[in-house]
């Protein structure tokens, strides 16, 4: 049997986009054309744009128990579904992109003062590894990178965000994918980052993108993490993935 | 006729020095080889070991007539004064070296909060351009700087800091001068950095190190600023210097 799409896979419950018109809705439905699992054996839509889309069985937050079958995922081949990361474009970061970043940092933070942790110069000299992504002409994510200068075949990301309205929709994924490739392009073999033991979703999210933890000194709540890393209170979970 | 050596240029007055106990006093004098002036026309002590020590007549503050006369000069050549900067070492910083500077950032800025502006990254991935500077076995000041990766022949100093008892000791004019001498090595002909406009301190040590102003937007105090540059109400004076 064939379900009917809206009763599982909903564009609008898939992708909340508080920029968007109602008469640009439904204009990046794309087709479902296979099926694979990350590295947690959750599953993926493979659209025919080359996105992906998670397509979680999580009752009762989502209820999708026809993707536990491959009769059910069979039945799904060919249903078109919105893609959230059409509509969103990558771009290299350029130092007027920081005016903005500086004037909404704290708000995508939820209040927290995270103004002084982001200096321009990662937009103006860190140009190559530094990306924006955009929702047509806003601005609703970015990253800044480097490469080591004391480690020739690393890579590190310093500062990523995305706006709250754009969390779950790809965004994220984007901005490391393209830092990954261009870290890649440049000869680099591995790439760093860091977050905090209390930040369950990045440390989620680092994992889901095949990110491995450094083994620390400390365990917080089963994850390893360095004790006073940056600074005395401030332990950190280091990430490392191999490119 | 020579003047009493004690009575125009002291090794006490010209550097205090709250760690070095009176065991080691005079054990840095050097004598005067020759003078020159700065790009102001102040006059500079040339000294046997290679630095060099500002001998300024700035009545009341500073009082040394002689130095503004040929033969005034010639009688301090061969007279041995303390120099400051052999009591200094200079070398790469290290990651650990952040567990340091982090605790005494705030205080060496006289309680404003810095330690946000400074993460542990400039001490692991950018040790080739980033330097610590130590009396004996003390960190009296750092400097983290790194080469652009947008401008191949850009390299820009981003966080300078030297202990309030050893400002004027030659510790940041070290630091700079280190810098130079490995972005030279490294093909690069421009260094910049920006400071706020109302650190008039900052500004007169880079103009003295041979830094240009960019021209900005507006004016402070007769110095070009440009306005906003590091986001609201952080207005920027820009620095250049060809190498």
């Amino acid at each position: 049997m064939r379900y009917p799409r809206q009763a599982t896979i909903s564009a609008s419950s898939l992708c909340y986009n508080p920029f968007r018109s109602t008469a640009t809705k439904n204009l990046m439905e794309r087709k479902i054309i296979a099926f694979r699992q990350d590295p947690r054996r959750e599953w993926i839509a493979v659209l025919e744009c080359g996105h992906t889309q998670h397509v979680r069985h999580n009752p009762p937050y989502q209820e999708r128990a026809w993707v536990l079958t491959a009769e059910g995922r069979q039945n799904f081949i060919g249903v078109p579904i919105e893609c959230g990361e059409c509509h969103l474009t990558i771009r290299h970061a350029e130092p007027r992109d920081f005016y903005f970043v500086t004037t909404v940092i704290n708000d995508w933070w939820e209040g927290r003062n995270m103004r002084d942790m982001l200096p321009k110069l990662f937009f103006t000299h860190f140009r190559d590894t530094s990306f924006i992504v955009q929702e047509q002409s806003n601005i609703v994510g970015f990253l800044n990178g480097f490469f080591s200068q004391t480690f020739p075949d690393e890579a590190y990301i310093h500062f990523v965000g995305v706006h709250p309205a754009f969390r779950k929709h790809g965004a994220a994924r984007m901005l490391y994918e393209k830092f990954f490739e261009v870290a890649r392009a440049n000869g680099k073999k591995i790439v760093r980052c860091v977050t905090s033991p209390v930040n369950k979703t990045s440390i989620a999210f680092h994992q889901r993108m095949g990110f491995e933890i450094e083994a620390g000194d400390v365990e917080v709540d089963g994850i390893s993490a360095h004790t006073n890393y940056d600074g005395k209170g401030e332990s950190r979970v280091l990430f490392f993935k191999s490119l």
